[in-house]
């Protein structure tokens, strides 16, 4: 490749909403430094819109505005494709053509990045194009760039993320107001830190696709999304983040990736009991982190805001800046898809972690001794138990366990909630320490 | 530039101490992968020891180790020259030379970066050389090449770091087990966490270096090093961190940099009452961590270990990795110095920032009307006041104060140490909050 012979880097962006908004001003406003440090003007030359007529939170030349995608991907002076709509379709079709056009590609589309980035990585690394996504998990904190770059002698054994913004805002409300779920949900939506119809980010597919990404970065393998086990904060309860905090921990929706041997890895989204001391525990309301675990690093984390209009258009417009840098010096394609490896997702069933289980009993003799056999039978050690009476003649019981195997306390489980002396098992959650 | 036309990208060594020697079993460990990244083969070719003889904790043939630097630096078959002995001289000579000879340059050097960083990467830059220096600031963590890239949109507003782990160890440990800094410095030498000669982090001198290096890539100025204010935690009583956490700060030493308006900024090194609410609060025994304000971005945080031998070799892999892609494509040069604009350091004395201050004074009636009255006539307002009556006729009195410039306080101070109701001004420690 040659160096960048045009006077000028043009940029189209498809999609001028919450993320295209960010762009486009930051862009405007701290231009001449951006240009600086690129070498070469830079210029937002088209942006496809849905509805032309729409206000926007930016202030640009109705002329720029087309409704007319491939009058952007098909622009022959255009550079870069900032692709800001999201979902897979028609996003894939359109970063297709954009990268068959010979166009570089940034994108914040964490969903097309799950479940089609590979197509697209391959597409992009034959023709040496840049197509990069920091945007696309946890908004403005740098990670990607960062796995990909300055961590990327180690090989990486666990990532955790908390990457979902209106879980954790909920969770931190029900924990400090000790409100339900209802209702904090009803808050967030108010602030706008959750969507009319959360489900989502509250049944955890949000960050389900983030998490996917991750992995697929840190183990350097394909992950493919549907084989993530994920689980809501559905079933979270106000009693729960009361025993749990009474035990040490704190409830947070955790994205865990983790290295299983020479060719597996967990993957999984799930609410945990995450011990005080995580460097994780201390994320509140809407921020997000992650946490990567390295050989020669150690352990490192990464805390900003996940999401909203300025810190996902600053991911943006750093990979913007990068991809300028590698056009200017023919050096685009330098830092492409690393999945060399082939990896497969253990089943959430063979997954090793320590346990929270809270039920309700019926207050009589025998009652733990019946219990406590079924987990013995399943080879499930107690650690820690708390019994409290709630009402007349029943009495919660809150348990922690040792290291077990998921399927060992899913069929102990199905046991114990048919002993007569059971009322109910209330809940099951999975307990994350931090042994630094 | 052309393409890299060799085989294989070959590397020089000069050290192999504790850096030298993380770095070197890094590339040995992880090769196989770390080669699929860059696209080519690496090879330690040659390393320049002080003695030979000396028993290593990392194992290389012998046959590599010289004790002559330039057959290293000279050697017209390496590529890279990673200069890992520290201080300023010889490793600005070798450094020079060896870019001068053309080669790239990767560095954990802080006091050669902090103070004559300047002329080497213009000597860089002249080459299209790469020059880079991610292991000069808290170890592992990336936050070097994060400002340059992914944050590269951003006009950053402030940085804050907690950067030196022997200080953040001591305070933590003080704090913890309520002991006093001499007790908790011999803790931290028997763990191998302070120097035997601890006085370049316990008087502040190492965040110095670190944080002049932090200011100078996000304001986009040189800092010269020598006008950056720095109080070391000498003074820091088992009094101090007790009135810190009744009033609900931790007692942390930081690096703050902050940028005033078009051509000043701040530059600073001192004990801080931090807010407990504040994301560096929560750092806690050597890790360290660096926040970054963003226009755009907000607030983000990076975490982890500071110093050591796997988190700092960490951060030089990741250099090499960079580099080396950067050789692949003929892109060396790509990300240089962007000190585009000219800043001095505000004097300590116009810095407005919230105080606190701890006296003792004679309890008799009066002794209140008098010190209120001078901090008065400084224009000094009250936030908040602790008393508390220590031994017989004396008591303590604790005061935090509203913004207000060093200067008025230290005017203020003066006055009042020689009020005949005050028995001595036991500490003045600046006072950070965090407004999200």
């Amino acid at each position: 490749m040659r160096p960048f012979q045009k006077e000028k880097i043009r940029i189209g962006l498809l999609g001028l909403g919450v993320v295209g908004s960010g762009t486009v001003s930051l862009l405007q406003r701290n231009r001449h430094a951006i240009e600086r440090k690129i070498g070469l003007p830079i210029e937002v030359r088209r942006i496809a819109v849905r509805d032309k007529s729409r206000p926007r939170a930016v202030k640009v030349d109705a002329a720029l505005l087309t409704e007319n995608a491939y009058e952007v991907i098909d622009d022959p002076e255009i550079d870069i494709i900032c692709e800001l709509i999201g979902g897979v379709e028609p996003a894939r079709e359109y970063v297709l053509r954009a990268l068959q056009n010979g166009k570089q590609v940034v994108t914040a589309n964490k969903e097309m990045i799950a479940r089609v980035g590979h197509e697209l990585m391959e597409e992009a690394a034959r023709r040496n194009l840049d197509f990069q996504f920091e945007g696309s998990v946890a908004g403005g904190i740098p990670i990607i760039q960062p796995m990909k770059n300055s961590l990327a002698g180690n090989r990486i054994e666990e990532v955790i993320g908390i990457i979902n913004g209106t879980t954790n805002y909920i969770l931190t409300a029900m924990a400090e107001e000790k409100t339900d779920l209802s209702t904090a949900l009803k808050e967030a939506q108010s602030l706008g830190y959750a969507e009319a119809d959360p489900t989502s980010d509250i049944a955890g597919h949000d960050a389900r696709y983030k998490i996917a990404i991750l992995a697929s970065i840190a183990f350097m393998s394909r992950v493919n999304v549907e084989d993530v086990y994920v689980e809501g904060i559905e079933h979270i309860e106000a009693a729960d983040i009361a025993y749990a905090e009474e035990l040490g921990y704190t409830i947070k929706l955790l994205g865990i990736a983790r290295r299983v041997g020479e060719d597996r890895m967990q993957v999984r989204v799930h609410p945990t009991l995450l011990a005080k001391n995580h460097p994780l525990a201390s994320v509140h309301d809407v921020y997000n982190a992650v946490f990567v675990r390295g050989d020669s690093v150690g352990d490192v984390m990464f805390y900003g805001r996940g999401a909203g209009s300025g810190p996902t258009g600053s991911a943006v417009v750093g990979d913007i800046i990068d991809t300028c840098r590698n056009l200017r010096f023919g050096a685009t394609g330098r830092v492409g898809c690393t999945c060399f490896e082939r990896r497969t997702i253990l089943p959430i069933d063979e997954v090793d972690t320590r346990h929270y289980i809270r039920m309700v009993v019926h207050d009589r003799p025998g009652v733990l001794a019946a219990i406590s056999k079924v987990f013995g039978d399943y080879d499930i050690n107690i650690e820690a138990m708390i019994q409290k009476t709630i009402k007349g003649k029943q009495t919660d019981i809150v348990w922690v366990m040792h290291e077990a195997p998921c399927r060992a306390i899913r069929e102990a489980l199905e046991i114990i909630r048919h002993l007569p002396v059971v009322v109910e098992v209330s809940n099951w959650i999975r307990v994350e320490e931090w042994n630094d």
